[in-house]
């Protein structure tokens, strides 16, 4: 199977991150170039770039464009260390659901604290890092999607929420990821995609990207998945991650919880599809996520337009917490990760050292 | 308590109709005047007057109209009357879901047969008998919002999907009847209101007229209620009907199933508000309720922006059917029916022939 969205959504080039633009998507695919660190923050932050796995990979780019900046300034190697930690600390700052851009900017302060190298070496192994975490990640993705496959019943619908795609990722995607491999070996499946207001991933990326590989797509609002699932025509619920707890509870987009209790009401299956590195064992339970607060205009307007009444009050979370009651199953790149979730994430981080 | 949203949403005006134009809210709050029999056809079906009980007003006022153009044409009265009985039979399938359009119609059909006037008789009877529906709108609203605001627990947060206000009515409103009653009572009260996708009613209609009261608002995305219910921050949810079944089975905007079972999942009061003439008996369980399918440009643009990737399928359903074993109970002028609704529905009929 060919996949025309094998493109990379985010690749290290030379002395720059080039990167798709999914705030025009779907009215524009075009690629900007990010060159400063600040520039870089700033991507993350606006949703430039967006995805927990591509946000990861951002902020290890992040972390070079810093250190080529301090690079000419001329500092001392122990300056320039110290310095360009303490940049790569802020750039964590950019985003704070998303654990994969802590655990990405973390590999890369691990390289720099373990480099025998000068400046100019510490760089260089940061882009070979940066690289190699590119290539993983699609590697880790078609894993994920290989197990994934195993659990979509033939002619399959499955539901999706926001945008857990190539998109999302460096390439190929986590529950699109799913997708792909269970079309791939099954081209009768499809897939509904909520829409996902307020920044309607689901509308502008999801559907675009299925789409351009010819996965049969149908694009619904947030509040009609309960129908849909009621009427029988929903097999399954696949949705990707930005951090999950260690008893498997699991940050996502906002709305992700409405979906999972939906699906919970009709006995529905409920998969999470997310990398290792989605999962922070450093705390118990959903509880200890922090919840990014957006931008309130992304509620109160859609394409510049205001929508609603002037003079009311908004709560934008950007993300909401499913408890792990709620979720059949973790799909990973070592297997599917099935309740007691204390145990079986405990027991996916012993296999090797991560 | 005085409601500056008391101006009547619809009303007849001598020869025509007169309306709130709900499809330009809250850009603008402008009136249109409907003079013909067609034009409210089209009135009602594209949404320029919508809400269940102010539809029924408008059918109301579409058979008067086409009553205006068959007088024109100097029929004998007999064939007046076939051919306005014909029109108003029409008039009932401008849109399927709201049994309020047929009541109103019927109540319409039930003036012309029991008239013993000449064709200009019978024209001023229906025109009396639309003003007395007018009236008892209102009327009934009052009453369901006394009923409802008893069980509106003290600084409560209600929240409501869709518009069930004053825009949906003649005036006052039935859902949001009981938060105008409660609030009048207790001003610590307060409104969560789901933007409504796809057509944005809540987003739209609902904070306009909370705002234009004075009453708090907060505007929130379809699959956001879980996230709040969860935080404890809603107390109760209140939402209209656009048709109820004898078992208690609710059609209501779609998402409003979405919101019941998320309402389920946290143990929170779901209250139906509306009057007895949405309820239709003649239909045992919601499955028999007919659902409209609307346009799908309605999910694929927002103000006239396309929002998704060109060559995808939508389904576009208008309402969904809320299960009585969902609903907490339904707010009528009558009082507050409980489970069983078989039972309780039964019995309300029966106090007095409606």
């Amino acid at each position: 199977m060919d996949f025309k969205s094998k493109i990379k959504t985010i690749e290290w080039v030379d002395t720059y991150s080039k990167m798709v633009d999914q705030t025009v998507v779907p009215y524009e695919y075009k690629f900007v170039n990010i060159t400063s660190g600040e520039e870089m923050f700033n991507a993350i932050r606006n949703m430039i770039v967006r995805g927990a796995p591509a946000i990861g990979i951002a902020g290890a780019h992040g972390v070079i464009l810093f250190a080529q900046e301090l690079e000419k300034e001329n500092l001392s190697r122990e300056v320039f260390v110290k310095e360009l930690i303490k940049k790569a600390e802020y750039m964590k700052t950019s985003r704070p659901t998303a654990v994969n851009l802590m655990w990405a900017v973390d590999k890369q302060i691990e390289v720099i604290k373990n480099s025998k190298s000068d400046v100019k070496g510490i760089i260089e192994e940061l882009k070979q890092n940066a690289i190699k975490l590119e290539n993983e990640d699609i590697e880790i993705n078609k894993k994920i999607g290989e197990y994934g496959a195993e659990v979509v019943p033939k002619g399959a619908a499955i539901l999706t929420h926001c945008n857990a795609g190539a998109l999302a990722t460096v390439g190929y995607g986590t529950a699109l990821g799913v997708v792909r491999s269970a079309f791939a070996k099954d081209n009768t499946i499809k897939v509904f995609a909520d829409e996902t207001r307020p920044r309607q991933q689901g509308a502008r990326i999801t559907t675009f990207e299925l789409a351009m590989d010819g996965i049969p797509v149908t694009l619904i609002t947030d509040g009609m998945c309960s129908y849909f699932m009621k009427k029988g025509m929903i097999d399954m619920v696949v949705v990707g991650a930005d951090r999950i707890a260690a008893n498997g509870d699991t940050a996502n987009k906002i709305g992700t919880y409405t979906v999972a209790i939906a699906a919970k009401y009709h006995n529905i299956p409920f998969y999470i599809a997310a990398p290792l590195s989605t999962i922070d064992i450093s705390i118990k339970s959903g509880d200890e996520i922090p919840i990014e607060e957006r931008s309130h205009e992304e509620v109160t307007h859609i394409n510049g337009k205001r929508i609603c009444a002037e003079g009311i009050n908004i709560i934008n979370p950007g993300f909401d917490v499913t408890p792990h009651e709620l979720i059949t199953g973790i799909i990973t790149e070592k297997g599917i990760l099935r309740p007691d979730y204390n145990k079986s994430i405990a027991e996916a981080f012993s296999k090797d050292n991560i």
